[in-house]
């Protein structure tokens, strides 16, 4: 088989269920990292990102909980770098010991990863994405007036502060990664949808925003020229009609059939809709690829078969 | 000029001096990549290492500020990994931002360093590293009942936990580091002395351990072939008879004139002592190498001449 390169955006649990320890943490990555090792084992040239949604709220969490002039909280672009270097440690030393156990000869890295994003993009006119800490409605009107920062009243657990999600428009490490990957060095980037920067004319400057993980991994998958883009998730399909009697499972389909169910809003906003968002605009970038949303156990029938939901453009 | 290998190993002060924002830090990280940048303009193949110390001990502390089940504090291996993320993310951008104002091509990563050390390494039954928070003596003693932890008292300070410091043997990313510099990538690496890690029947698993920044960056050095390793201090020069009527500054000294001084106790255990035993290390797996330990400052003196005490085979 020719070389096929393969990025796969890890779903939230490829990582984390429930139990948030770091044995625990590991322990689940450990068995993702059986699934991947298959795909190398196949030979194709894997890339690998994942989420980062509960470590960074617990980061900041812990950030603010110890706060002082001493040990002063990190900023976000900061954190989301350190949930890259944690969940990265994670993913390459299970990654590493499971194609050794296997006599697989692979290089695994884990890269801190940039992802430029357009200071005018309109999310930061509207930030929407919650993070850190809850406070009291009086706590959140005091930091309201002495920074430039939003609060919203969070479903009645109190207020938090909401952050920017911008598109991605580009990757800074994304030729140093495609080097890598022709190296066939295993490569996980992308973590939490990058550390969010803009360009200044200081050069790239961190900001405080958050990136879809989803479409970071379409932008990384466009870059580096991957031929495959898998997008994992919950359950083994995509479907229309979700939960009611004339619910479908979806298997091949084409970009214009997607395009008109994400019209009849068959999609959650938050949830499946960026994932297929991101697989229609990868297949659009690269016709000739495709892109597949399934779940993490289904990974064995999608090399054995055609199991998944498969998007081509079309 | 032939491309030549380098090694920095960067000094607390690179990072950090006073103020342990991140705005500060990056600030100092931004003018320590401007002497970074000369080498890579001169055509040397730049790896860089750096400490983690006052972060890595913030993010114990931060970390134990807000332990719970739902946020439960994250073992040591992984803090350091963190913070393998959050500086190589500070140097990682400077340093591309500089190239880019300086126009030079190469790409920059920073990659999760595993470094392999010895589980019978006599360090394990000695721990000597204090790290994290402070505790009372009643607490001490209450955590080493329940589990196997030792804690000493800290200069009248309170109790503190002490992790072991055992000696590098080896490090995992190694091949995937050397592919990175054959492809002129500029590579940030063994950040706090890399995450420990010992050989299990199960693979590489983290341990409890704080590795030398020096002794890793030594076997960095010679494990990707370094021509020249630099490790970075406060001082231009390494001195004999330091702060006495009769101090001298050492400039090109042989690895059996410093052993001599470091018969004689010239050297501060913990602070120039690992650096001479670093640098006597590496030419002696390299001879033809040489090895510097001087000031960041001092960087342009020594690209320009021989300044900085430099360290040969002999």
């Amino acid at each position: 088989m020719k070389e096929k390169r393969l990025v796969i955006a890890l779903g939230g649990n490829a990582i984390l269920s429930k139990d948030p320890s770091a044995k625990a943490q590991q322990s689940a990555v450990n068995e993702t990292a059986k699934y991947l090792t298959d795909f190398i084992k196949q030979g194709y040239q894997l890339i690998v990102s994942h989420g980062n949604g509960p470590q960074v709220g617990n980061l900041l969490l812990q950030q603010a909980a110890a706060a002082s002039e001493k040990n002063p909280a990190m900023p976000l672009d900061t954190c989301v770098a350190m949930t890259e270097g944690s969940i990265g440690y994670w993913l390459q030393n299970a990654l590493q010991n499971q194609l050794k156990k296997q006599d697989i000869k692979n290089d695994v890295l884990s890269v801190v990863t940039q992802v430029i994003v357009d200071e005018q993009d309109p999310a930061f006119q509207n930030p929407t994405k919650p993070i850190g800490p809850f406070l009291t409605e009086e706590e959140a009107k005091s930091e309201m007036k002495s920074a430039d920062v939003t609060f919203i009243e969070d479903a009645g657990r109190g207020f938090r502060k909401v952050v920017p999600s911008p598109r991605p428009q580009d990757i800074e490490e994304a030729s140093a990664i495609k080097k890598m990957v022709e190296e066939n060095i295993v490569t996980i980037c992308a973590g939490g949808g990058g550390v969010s920067v803009v360009k200044t004319a200081q050069g790239l400057q961190g900001v405080e925003a958050v990136i879809d993980k989803d479409f970071a991994s379409e932008k990384l998958a466009e870059l580096v020229d991957a031929d495959l883009f898998i997008i994992l998730t919950g359950v083994d399909y995509v479907y229309v009609n979700f939960n009611q009697p004339n619910q479908k499972e979806l298997h091949q389909v084409s970009t214009s059939e997607l395009k008109q169910y994400v019209q009849e809003n068959q999609f959650a906003p938050g949830s499946m809709l960026p994932k297929i968002e991101a697989a229609i605009e990868f297949v659009e970038q690269r016709p000739q690829a495709r892109a597949v949303i399934t779940s993490l156990k289904n990974l064995n029938q999608l090399l054995n078969g055609n199991s998944g939901t498969i998007i081509y453009k079309g």
